[in-house]
């Protein structure tokens, strides 16, 4: 016997009628709520619709949630549901946008793209680098690939201890400091907890050395931001790449807008159009498990909130 | 018995220093260029003094210059002599530059480091891209497993027949043109011959699809620089990221600095600094092998003029 799999909200009609082939595809019945055994969120900017959407639920099981962080919906998590996400499923997206900024970094495009002539060479290698990243799930999962052919000693920093294939190094959090003298990029590539928030502060800037760079594509919050904007201007590290920032959007007249060193990009890890393409067939693939009683992928910890 | 060979001219102190120890280091005599059995050429920018140089000479053989490529000391060659280059050497910095600035006008990164404010989302993939790359040399044997992780599907174009390992398709000239509407990146990295010059031109854009990018780390020759312009103008291609380009330096006023979509390196493929550490053990190991009478490294075909 099949389920039944409502599309909701239809605020943001192109993602719902993806979605909703992808939840026809995988032998689900498309239903209303008010039937719906699984509910696949069709509208990451519109969190605050889901109480009442919910409310006319009466056999609901199971909620896909559209995002690879959830923190818009933190505070609707409830554990009388299984909630799953789309983490990992934007990673080989991010993962390319994480070698395009640290490569744009040590080739200084970022400040050449802003020169209206000729000038003088400035550059470095990304061969042979120390690279440390802090988190180990999807994203530095498809980054260890890309980063293989050169040749980079790779140290991954997590919570859970164990190795992760291609790592040359992995470590848990105890270790961070440790390691960032030694550091020449740090990318941030970790959800955002309470434990994670600002892990990023003076303190890393003081260790980092001065030619390093980092690369944040995690959450804003990551980061100290006044901290960062501190260390960019006592040039404490040569630069910093950010697809996310906190304050987010980054309030335009903001400090870090005109720190040369610095390369903003407006969280656009994944864009919508990469996206969709990417999240069709992961949404297929796990309301077909759901029918199947097949274990869910992507599943969020209401505990850790993640 | 070992073989004399002097470094000039000494107008570029670091340069010549670290030539005259790779020199010693080969087991060569150090001499001046009366007695010098090779030359090794110790001033990119000064061509001009070989004549005068070259006049003491008494029994010169060969003749190292630093150049990838040459152009500089075409005029100069004389087939009484053999003739070695750099070509190869910097490969390695410059098909990650090559990396680099692909991902850089995929991600739009050229446009978002320009911004002062939050702005939307462009980007696209590299993975998966149709990426058609001009010359089968030591850039391209470099840049190919950079690419690898990336899937893409890869077509070199080169003058010589015959399979380059990790290109997904190799072939000749003729078949340039049959290529360029499946292509999303096309990459220049040939050698600048009567043959190659104006390669890329009016024809070529009309041809190429509009959202396709085009990156010339070879010479600023290769591109036909007002069919480049009309191109941009009437996004006829996406976008172009040139380290090279024709007149060089681009002066300053040229309407490619004011074209959003083109992102300008001012020839920094390598860096002097990421140079001459690459050509220090190269310099040394061609030395060695002249000493010895092995073949030699990156030799010049004078008729070729590469």
């Amino acid at each position: 016997m099949t389920k039944n799999i409502a599309v909701a909200p239809d605020t943001r009609p192109e993602m719902h009628k993806m979605m909703c082939a992808a939840v026809e595809r995988s032998g689900a019945s498309l239903t209303g709520i008010e039937e719906a055994d699984g509910l696949v969120w069709a509208d990451p900017a519109r969190p605050e619709l889901f109480p009442e959407i919910a409310e006319r639920a009466t056999k609901l099981e199971w909620i896909q949630l559209p995002y690879a962080g959830i923190e818009p919906f933190a505070h609707h998590l409830d554990p009388k549901w299984r909630w799953t996400c789309g983490k990992g499923v934007y990673a080989p997206a991010v993962a390319e946008t994480v070698l395009a900024l640290a490569l744009s970094l040590s080739k200084n495009l970022h400040n050449y793209a802003r020169e209206t002539e000729w000038s003088g060479p400035v550059g470095s290698y990304l061969q042979g680098a120390n690279v440390t990243i802090l988190g180990g799930g999807g994203i530095t999962i498809e980054l260890l690939p890309l980063l293989a052919p050169f040749n980079c000693t790779t140290t991954v920093i997590r919570k859970k201890d164990g190795e992760l294939p291609g790592a040359s190094f992995t470590y848990t959090t105890e270790k961070f400091e440790e390691v960032l003298e030694e550091t020449d990029l740090l990318v941030l590539a970790l959800a955002l907890t309470e434990e994670t928030r600002g892990i990023v502060d003076k303190k890393v800037f003081n260790l980092l050395p001065s030619h390093s760079f980092i690369v944040n594509v995690a959450r804003g919050g990551h980061i100290v931001t006044d901290d960062l904007v501190e260390a960019l201007e006592a040039e404490k590290i040569a630069g910093a790449a950010l697809d996310v920032t906190d304050p987010e959007p980054l309030p335009t007249g903001h400090p870090l807008w005109s720190l040369s060193s610095c390369l903003i990009t407006p969280h656009v890890g994944n864009t919508p159009e990469m996206g969709l393409k990417l999240l069709d067939p992961f949404i297929e693939e796990n309301c077909r498990r759901f029918i199947n009683n097949e274990e869910l992928l992507a599943a969020v910890d209401v505990e850790l909130g993640y």
